[in-house]
């Protein structure tokens, strides 16, 4: 048993429902804020525990080149190491080493590329990635592809997407002979289990309050990761139709539709994502991925999308950049340095049940850490309930 | 009424009991984190409610530069501005001009000076001094004194003395003719008050479950703010003797001693602090300026000090040093890359109860802003826990 998906309602295309992970349950469709290098910059894990984060992403190649796979491995995984029993989905590193490395080769085999931190050379293939994924051991880990540029040619559009495929029955391949290898029924009784054996007289749970009641860090030992697939084919309709089907084809027990939010106009976009939906299997999750802004992910989701992910939320918070139900909201603004409403009158928030804009404001101005911590706490809500109310629309006409 | 000292136990010198504040009571000895700007850098206020802190610190300096004193004071003061319903103490200011400040110039009248983040000019006395202080509207403020210079001649020592006590009689006579003017009372319903109308039908009170029990932000209207006077006179203990005694002539509800950890050696810095002790009233709340590490502020606390502050625990947690009861701890230690264990096995913070050495060894190489985060609560837990330790053995031993 890796994950799987049961759809509880439908409403149109939307399906709510949830995703059995090794690692608990997440309610679908979900949004996963992003934990670039084992952390979301600035939020304790107890923090994302009280905001209802069920499934956060971890990045590979970060992941990879600090604090790298094998200290991940020997400290019993990404969860343990992280010290957070929810499920986690990795990403293949691909898309970094295309995005942050101006100096990367691709051939058949992989791609060289060079560290962004110290210049240092590596080789990520879709052995090697498996073989770092499996180290981390995420629940979710995702097919080595290649993230086809924008623009792009008929020619390019075809020969990346074939390449694609081939790496992804390499990735299956060697994920299939692997795949025991996870290290989560290998690992010793770290801070956390000693900890609580001195609090709890040995039951092996998790010390916060909000992970009391999500069942033990330990796994069944039957339980593997499970391998997602890629769709590719840059913005041809037909060669994303082909893609699918070829990828589905290959068998995994999850898709995503990859190489998009490149540059390309958020119409097509849109147009991609509508079209390559309707060539998924309908029982399997359906994962976009770095997508989007609050509307975006709501109209997605609305569209048969089950799971997404993006630095946005996070990411924008910390340059002062606010969501709220009353549109966006630039923090550093001066109009906002005696205004004592909160950030959003509509949002339940702990930033906003407490703070007033003019203290938001002010933190921002002066720099301090608060403020990129309050302002992430806040758009990941923002985020998460905007999913939730997504939910509830699907149940509600179910 | 303004503060209020009740002193329930005593152990040779040291004292325990409860320092009233107009928001709150304090249990004393107590360690007063420091929030510079307005924010105790990386933590929120819950989770400073949550840590057990029932006083911090806001400097004059910080605040009147940014936000300005006039923004806080319109917002109601401090404790409404930033949404902290416990106690908050403000020094005078005259610190920063004196250590930020290279071009500073004192003269009688008071301190010019630039900012340190624009170089625009600024003058503050005595006067000034209090107008900011009951602007901002702290439960205690601090006179405005000079800190002498380490070394400093017996001329320059005393000359500086008799400034400082010069300046503490302007001080009380402006405060007595103007502290009526303290923004508790003129403040209107602000983000904090019209979420919890929403939320609890109008009860005012704070959000938060760690305030929820600890009375409303409203004050009584009776109260008032109380004047601290500082203890000058160099590293000379009759001239400690002399400041100390001319200061409790002028009158005031608390005293502090000042002008220590300037430079001088440890062992200096305890002698003063012994010797100066000697002469403060023994019902009036005693507080120790900037000290110190957790051994010292154990040792003044059993010395007969009711009250410290320093910016050790959270700047030292910044740059990843770490104080454990196994002593310090340097977290960026490449040892620490593949330990499991918990950072103090002797610690009962969320940080040890949850994550290892190597998690957070890992975030601070990461440059993670996670790391100041885990590393602030830790050192802030272990600052607090050392006080209680001291207030439980005082009571056991009264």
């Amino acid at each position: 048993m890796s994950v799987q998906l049961q759809i509880e309602a439908t409403r149109g295309a939307a399906r709510a429902g949830k995703l059995i992970t090794p690692h608990g349950e997440v309610e679908t469709p979900v949004f996963m804020p992003v934990g670039t290098v084992g952390s979301v910059k600035g939020i304790s894990q107890d923090a994302l525990e009280e905001l209802g984060v069920e499934i956060l992403l971890g990045n590979t190649y970060h992941l990879y080149l600090r604090p790298g796979m094998e200290t991940v491995r020997k400290m019993g995984g990404l969860h343990r190491f992280m010290s957070w029993d929810r499920a986690i989905l990795t990403d293949s590193g691909g898309f970094q080493v295309f995005s942050l490395n101006e100096l990367r080769k691709v051939s058949e085999e992989g791609a060289a590329f060079r560290s962004h931190l110290d210049g240092s050379a590596h080789f990520l293939s879709p052995e090697k990635s498996m073989e770092i994924q499996i180290g981390l051991g995420a629940d979710i880990i995702m097919a080595f592809d290649e993230c086809t540029e924008y623009p792009a040619d008929g020619a390019r559009m075809r020969s990346s997407m074939e390449m694609t495929l081939r790496w992804a029955e390499r990735c299956k391949r060697y994920f299939e002979a692997h795949k025991q290898e996870v290290p989560w029924g290998s690992r010793q009784p770290s801070a956390i289990s000693r900890q609580e054996e001195r609090v709890v007289g040995g039951r092996w749970s998790v010390a916060s309050a909000g992970g009391a009641d999500r069942g033990p860090l330990t796994t069944d030992q039957s339980s593997t990761q499970a391998l997602f697939g890629i769709v590719q084919g840059g913005m041809d309709r037909e060669l994303r139709r082909e893609s699918a089907e070829r990828t589905v084809e290959i068998g995994f027990p999850g898709y995503a539709i990859g190489g998009l939010s490149v540059g390309e106009p958020r119409e097509l976009t849109r147009e991609v994502v509508l079209s390559t939906l309707e060539h998924l299997p309908a029982e399997k999750p359906r994962y976009l991925m770095g997508v989007g802004t609050p509307e975006e992910i709501a109209q997605y989701a609305q569209a048969g999308v089950d799971m997404m992910d993006c630095v946005l939320p996070t990411r924008a918070a910390r340059h002062g950049l606010l969501f709220t139900s009353e549109g966006k909201v630039s923090i550093k603004q001066a109009r906002y340095a005696q205004d004592e409403g909160p950030l959003d009158p509509a949002c339940e928030c702990r930033v906003c049940a407490r703070y007033s804009r003019a203290y938001l404001r002010h933190l921002y101005a002066a720099n301090e850490l608060l403020a990129q911590v309050l302002n992430t706490v806040h758009n990941l809500h923002y985020y998460l309930a905007t999913m939730r109310t997504v939910r509830a629309w699907i149940r509600a006409g179910s």
